[in-house]
């Protein structure tokens, strides 16, 4: 085994070994099956076609059989969602206790109950953000076009399902749902982001959203804008504190142009306007229009940075 | 019902309340299938083994077999992409007279035929594109490198057969083949786009160019660069007016480096070269090399923003 | 065939003529098969599946049954690797005496086995990848969510695999898994890049690490971030040099924020912080802290640009 | 082109010169897509979770719950259906006028939804088959198992909806659903044939039920079972005559055990019990019990044969 | 409602009435999912690769790596075993009290362990029948070419795993599994009969070996053979009584040829040849030679029958 | 380890001792792959579509486009084809010399080659058997029908395939495509088998034509037909005499009703008929009708067997 020289047991019994401790092995509950990529992206879509019927899921539906196709997808997604819920608790518990692993069965049916009921109010937040969609573009033909297939709308979806299981406590499931939008879209909202009505990203790609970030009404972002944290304190043992407020307020009708990094627990305030490429990490006043220092012509090979 | 305790029945009913109306749900031509994104996907890529045989589709191919499989790959996407235009049609129709229809599905028949015969010119156009792109790049090694598995060459391919059925008068259809490009690469480019010959992105995540610019020959943009709109008049009935020219001339022999955000219709003049980051909304005169303004170096904490 | 009313055998013809020269048809060694994307995916899929045993394939292992499925997973892989390697070969090879294919073949296999042993050291780094996402975000909950969803360890693991397969001289192999994770993440990191220990990536859409990037340990980094080239020497033949050193030298320690430009082979020193969105093209000291120029507060409508 | 060493454009000449005519091309309405097996089966497998809902089809189910599923699958399968349907006239028809098949296409979906109707009929005669096969079979230990996998009521459900579908004079489609459960089961009952209540074929394998045959209630049959035709009258034309009556009737609570060869319009008369093996092209009267010639012990190398 | 046109939400009615009581519809323990026969069908796969590696499952299989195909096989088949048993209780379970699911759950587990050490005595008894085979066949040209297609062998290799799970106690999964042999082979045995070392079924297409037959060793049995029952005592309640012995005994060295049909508790002495076509339903004496009697040259139009 | 209570290491290490001798595993040519099932399913499939063309494969195709179809198809199962030939070399191959795998890789090629140029010759023989098909059964509406779905088209068109690939010395793989139609279809006739011209078999579930029969013109059979040998001729080893003459000649114009069983190197004279359920092992002379002995009225119970 000199000179790397291994053979497959030698290298089989090196990975088992250095895999048998650390978080290279995931070791938390024995047996608990790993929340499952492939079901939640099913269970996406399917909220998809309750959500948007006609678009997604079946083609043809009628006043008359919608009922049926909500209902029937409804049903089969709260089984589903409920299982891969409870595959969250398992995710991170650490317990060895299988009796309680009857109760977070339990909690896990009873949370994907509750969220059934928030898809009236899902699909609220969702038509605003389709009329800001097709009002705030002026590419957009119809506001189906937008439906079908605005990144924007994708990743709002997403989000607002992402969101309501992030505050109804399920773990690690919303940011799997929040990272599949971001693996399509490229547009990074973390599921505990607070996003008011009517919000558009257009174009999307690089836009990312921090945790702890609350936007109002009316927004209107553009892509590569980054909503993130500056500075991560750390406790005692110094280990970062996690959970801080420390990402920007967005307040009503704020603007951002495209590649703007805004970092920081700041506030943009009402109406201001955020040119393109910008760096801010202080508030900006209501109304205001900041834009990056006016860029220097000069030979490229000896110009720009310090 | 009070207290948010729904029952199924209760949730189905308000969302079929509420999707009755309004674009939650789908209702234009009663039973016209939508588009699909799967189909369009097969479409796209067997126009990829037509355009680059060898690379993609069958690796094995030799000048006695090739036109057997250029000709029953082109018999069999003509007729699904002359559904797919159908489809696309009766997404933005509003008629109920289903006698209508019958054209529709005609129109989009003779579409795909002319459409196929754009094909040898968007090859042309593509192989000065994989010239580009081996001649921009010092990490690529043969030509077959960016046919294979550059994200230029992917995107540029959907584009330019994007582009082409957005010139044809094909609804939606365009956007989507549009919008599978971007998902996959980073790299949003409107169908309506006007490109020229030999154009290259680099890396191109984030990159986005608007319905109505132009970009003449031999232009090499980089990642996150963004070619967009500023202002977006509205007409007399508080609507955004659509289709007015409004992103900007890139003429010939430019260079736009990373995360550069051009808005509006301005002209960037042939030879300019424009550095990474600047925002820039006014005409740039040819030959003209604009570079951010100097940063600066100070303590990161009080640093940066307005 | 007049008005450009071509019929099918004659834009069957056009292309047929066209495609037999030039680089849109593949046609090196006569019947060598192309590299399968597919299979490679499956490959980088069964080497988590080793790497991360429990969170990647099988959920379910523990340490009596570890060996089997490390040693089967690994068994099966090699030679699909090999397989991949030879093709890799096949790609760039312009002999047509096939005496030379066995020894590529053989090639191919022996270098498929020397990856396999570099798998313990991959695994070390990673660990330590793992590490530094968990320490240097306070969104994550637990080591477990970096493993399984951030887009950093996604990114790094193809990395870390193509890097080692770039190093061992496999031909557009390492290009193609570079590109898988790019398509999936946003990141673009190329196999050529050399990264130190404890990497991390936040968020990291549209970030770019060119092929002659040296990245030192402890290094922190945003989304759009670009480590670039900024000139690209000609050789005499008007031919682009492949090969030079071109891209950063990023020290220990270094915080890059989101959106920051640094082009060509400068050097950004120890604990240096960049801010974001600015334009770097010369050597940053260490311990240095740079931001963008103070943005101005303006009307928006005249604003910007030069 | 001598010595049989064709070239493949050789080949493939002479076989599209013999495939231009003769039934070894299909070339009915120009265009009409083909029956799909795979269609018909999913239609068959959405039929079967109607009919033995929670058996087939989705596995938790309720009270609550049934009538979504059953509405929405319902609704979906009469879509497809009828699209089937349609493309079965295609298949038998031989007109160019291209103005009748709107007629077509609106008797398909007349047909189908006539179909759905018969639903509830089926049902009942599918639970008294249920109830036979239980009663029928010392093995069987619930009536569950006989629904989950018994190939006698896998075959019946084929039969009993494309015996409808006969009945409404829909064209190929009958005969297709009826060969796939021969193909699964070996069990060949061609669609026309009249069967009453409480049927059991226990094993199956080989047993054919003829297109004019009718059997009464409760009969029981046994695998390699024959109720097939002896002479096939010609007409005039030297062809056959279709359609004449030529098969057994099987009257009330008859018993044929397995390999028995029944051939030509006779009558197996009420409670007649047929052993395994016998020929029988006579009319067996009510209550007759028949068995083979008692066999002959002898030398097995010079026995049995004429 | 009148005139049998129902629309769609009446016969849905009429469905779900008739649905909600009687064996229509599963409702034994609630929530329990049904058996999987895909499921099923990847176990059984997993044993093939198992009991014959190198032949199912991957082919390039060495001394060395067996072992980890081989454990990591029966690792990942144990616990899809086990899910299956306990479907299987479940499926016949008519208890409400969830509490004993825990038992059932814990009982499936070790039963499917259990199974798991019969695999090398399924090994011997298979090797047998491939011996068997070859030696029985003089078509067969190879040992292999039995193992890898022959209808024989891949028949006994469910019904041996069916048999043991049988003898195990398993509810409705043994029987699933012989009846997946039973559609791709025409041969049905039922997972209850005993059958002796070096077994070969010739064709086997319409074979039937029932539920309480025993099988000794050496025996060589053709396509189209029963071994089946003939009468069937009801208990006092007028029903069949279950589970009596009713099958035929088949001693060692006995041949049987295509077609015989043999019913009843009987027994076929040792070394008997049965010829085909011959109905038995009393005991034959070891060493006798059976064959039908003989055949009758005569007009065929009034020839046969009684 | 006593008790049967083995635990999974013991297992695994039973397994692979027995495992690595004997016919268990397959251990031939070093690394060669396996006849892949999966692949010779397509390459049939292809084959449908090229000798029915519309029927089979791609449903509109014309005289222009039917030559692209062909020809591709033709191409892409040629290299198939030859890969599978090549397997089944290897799969009866027991060299260790791999020098002569060159020398096998060539003669598929070259087989492959020659069986494309059969083609047409195939196809002019199932013209006669659809025609024979249409003729001889009053079921059939079109011929299309009997090209679509009867069973006795699709296994001849298996046969008649296999036979060709036999004829040519093709190993194991003409097997495996007879036990293809013999898995969907009951018919099993083994590649052997020499079928003259307008052969139909009605029915066909548990028909078989051993390898040695000889098949005259314009024969009709029905299912359960056993055309098989009687006695097994051993060699001074003891092991059976493989390959001698041993099943019967059945001349022109024949006619065979449903389980018949014929056995031996017998002739079937020219125009006789044979009734069902006979067993024949001496020569019938041309013209004769041979039909069971009459069967026996009696009381059941008492009744049949010797």
């Amino acid at each position: 085994m000199t000179n790397g020289e291994y053979t497959l047991p030698d290298v089989v019994a090196l990975l088992v070994e250095s895999g048998e401790h650390g978080p290279a092995s995931h070791r938390y509950m024995v047996d608990a099956p790993m929340p499952s990529v492939e079901t939640l992206s099913e269970i996406v879509e399917d909220l998809r076609s309750v959500l948007f019927p006609g678009y997604h899921g079946p083609s043809k539906i009628t006043p008359e059989t919608m009922p049926y196709y909500i209902g029937s997808t409804l049903d089969r997604l709260t089984r589903k969602l409920s299982d891969q819920i409870n595959r969250g608790y398992c995710f991170v518990c650490e317990s060895t206790d299988t009796d309680r692993c009857h109760n977070c069965e339990e909690r896990a049916k009873c949370i994907a109950k509750k969220f059934i009921t928030k898809l009236p109010m899902i699909r609220q937040y969702l038509l605003g953000d389709v009329e800001a969609a097709y009002d705030g573009d002026p590419a957009a033909k119809t506001h189906g076009e937008t439906v079908f297939c605005y990144p924007s709308i994708r990743a709002l979806t997403n989000h607002r399902i992402a969101h309501e299981l992030y505050l109804l406590g399920v773990d690690i499931i919303p940011r799997i749902i929040g990272e599949m939008a971001h693996s399509d879209t490229g547009i990074d909202i973390h599921p505990g982001a607070t996003i008011g009505k009517n919000f558009f990203i257009d174009h999307g790609t690089g836009t990312v959203v921090g945790e702890t970030t609350i936007i109002g009404d009316n927004v209107r972002i553009y892509q590569g804008v980054t909503l993130g944290a500056k500075s991560f304190p750390k406790g005692d043992d110094e280990r970062l504190i996690k959970g801080l407020p420390r990402h920007p307020i967005v307040e009503d009708d704020v603007t951002i142009y495209s590649g703007a990094t805004i970092l920081g627990r700041v506030t943009i305030g009402k109406k201001a306007v955020i040119g393109g490429n910008v760096w801010i990490t202080r508030d900006v006043p209501a109304g205001a229009q900041i834009v990056q220092s006016r860029a220097m012509q000069q030979s490229f090979e000896n110009g720009g940075g310090i």
